[in-house]
């Protein structure tokens, strides 16, 4: 019998499709190989194909958009939104618009072309995390922003257009809907218990043990109870931490260890898949607060979302998350 | 400069890019081809390939389960959610869950293994919109059901699994999440005004004309005014009406003719897309309202949708709505 679940933070019902189980093997699909590129822009000795860098961690003394650095922030060549002007709110009788103000940076998370997350060292993780965290601090200073988004696509399957490794941040005037639906949900929750969403949860799934994948001192990784695809997972700090960029700078060390060691384990039980994963924290101006909880949610691309899946904001996952937690804990890394 | 809009019935923002802005002709893609198969199980004389209809129309007398069908309606075999049971709604926790009860039917809404709805006739997209219909207030008589979702999958890249033109239903316990916001928000709307905001957009959409692609007597199809993704549209009756299975009989000939005009337009502009749609109406038990409006929200695939799209529920276009519909009322067809 496939089962129906709602997630409590977003309030989303899926199914849960138990009879036609899927396991990770069941999945077609493409492994994301790294062919190397003629003139990849991203590599070292290519700076100057880049618009030139906002920040890069690495090279002593040496000038800037020149090689030696192991992470390097650059302006989005093609941004989807432009950083110079103003808002100029406006309504139109319904409707309301603004200008598309806002910055699109790329972090190229390591120099070696051939490198993905999952083989980098846990060390170059942590310079990617501190990367994330300074280009965040910075761009809070600009007061047109409400959200400074972090992501990343992994393989072509997943969006990336090219194959270097590297994650994206756009900075925003506004909240995306779905950030701003679970900050409003998780302070209701704290409006009514004074307990955070998250924190509860994470107390539960760790007494229940049956979607938890892993974990260290700071941080864990749960298959969510409610997952919209097979494999999605959550990472979040164990302890209550409302913004990712506000965090004690020993925790990006533990965060760069689960995240290596889980995406480890996806490479492994799912055959180097294309994913994404995206960072959601609390937006600009709240970001001590009692309420959020920020996470990364990992999504692996294993499945094709049909059309009424895009219409309904309703999902049929054929991978019940305790039996991917499953996979996950055993995987052989 | 590119533009942030926001949808005023779900409150989320877009990014329409106009400096980077695609005509039709660059988006990459397959064209949908019908290639025959040996042995389809929609095709007359394999009847008994599928389990038995719940619905035919066109067989003068003969019997179930034969040909001589126009339109014929059958359980799916691999049915997403199970039709015996009760729902035995639990809580564990945090969490909440329910049994899968539901339906899961398809809609064969020809025996020309080689149409699709835009070659089909208007005589024989109506008698589809009938099915539709029928089903939809059969199945409203279990009241374990709170939804009938209907939607098509057309093409292999929008998810259909077989080439014979179908469309699928889906009787649910639930409410979908996305049609439950717009539902709340258009009834937060009449509550301030006293009118469906939907007929107010349609209204303002009527004066301006820039987002308009067609219309006849009672049936519109415009370009929203953010829309998600490139060519999305809507179609929906001009004069307020709330459920979709309550129309008087004569009004779906109406909305057969402006379908299949839609489609010729989009086929010409996009070259036989792949595409999704789904019908949006009135949840069970409030069918007859007067603030929420039934619609068709029509998606071609011409995108691939990266990850921070599904993380955060924030869009990037990189077609204007305005040039959408200009192409489309252009189209030759």
């Amino acid at each position: 019998m496939p089962e129906l679940r709602k997630d409590p933070i977003t309030g989303r019902w899926v199914i849960i499709s138990t009879d036609r189980s899927r396991r990770p093997s069941d999945f077609l699909r493409e492994s994301v190989q790294i062919k190397g590129v003629p003139l990849c822009p991203f590599c070292p000795g290519n700076e100057g194909k880049t618009p030139p860098e906002v920040l890069a961690y690495g090279r002593n003394g040496g000038a800037k958009d020149t090689p030696g650095w192991t992470v390097r922030v650059v302006p989005n060549k093609f941004p989807a939104l432009g950083i110079e002007g103003g808002l100029d709110r406006e309504g139109d009788g319904l409707f309301d618009r603004m200008n598309g103000i806002g910055a699109h940076e790329v972090i190229i998370e390591t120099p070696d072309h051939n490198a993905t997350l999952s083989t980098m060292s846990a060390k170059s993780l942590e310079e990617m995390l501190w990367a994330y965290r300074d280009r965040v601090l910075d761009l809070k200073n600009d007061r047109r922003f409400r959200y400074v988004l972090l992501f990343k696509n992994h393989g072509e399957a997943a969006g990336a257009t090219l194959e270097h490794t590297h994650s994206q941040l756009i900075a925003l005037p506004i909240v995306p809907k779905r950030v701003l639906e679970e900050v409003d949900s998780s302070r209701h929750y704290y409006d009514e218990k004074e307990r955070c969403i998250f924190c509860d949860m994470i107390r539960q799934e760790m007494e229940n043990k049956a979607r938890v994948v892993s974990m260290n001192d700071l941080f864990i990784a749960i298959e969510p109870y409610a997952p919209r695809f097979p494999f999605e997972t959550w990472i979040l700090p164990r302890q209550h931490s409302s913004a990712f960029e506000h965090m004690p700078t020993p925790s990006y060390r533990s965060l760069a260890d689960l995240l290596g060691d889980f995406l480890k384990r996806m490479d492994s039980t799912l055959v180097y898949p294309a994913y994404n994963f995206v960072i959601h924290t609390s937006p600009i101006g709240e970001e001590m607060n009692d309420f959020y909880h920020w996470h990364i949610e990992m999504m692996p691309k294993l499945t094709k979302v049909a059309g009424f899946e895009w219409g309904t904001g309703f999902y049929i996952n054929p991978t019940p998350p305790e039996e991917a937690a499953r996979f996950l804990r055993e995987a052989k890394i």
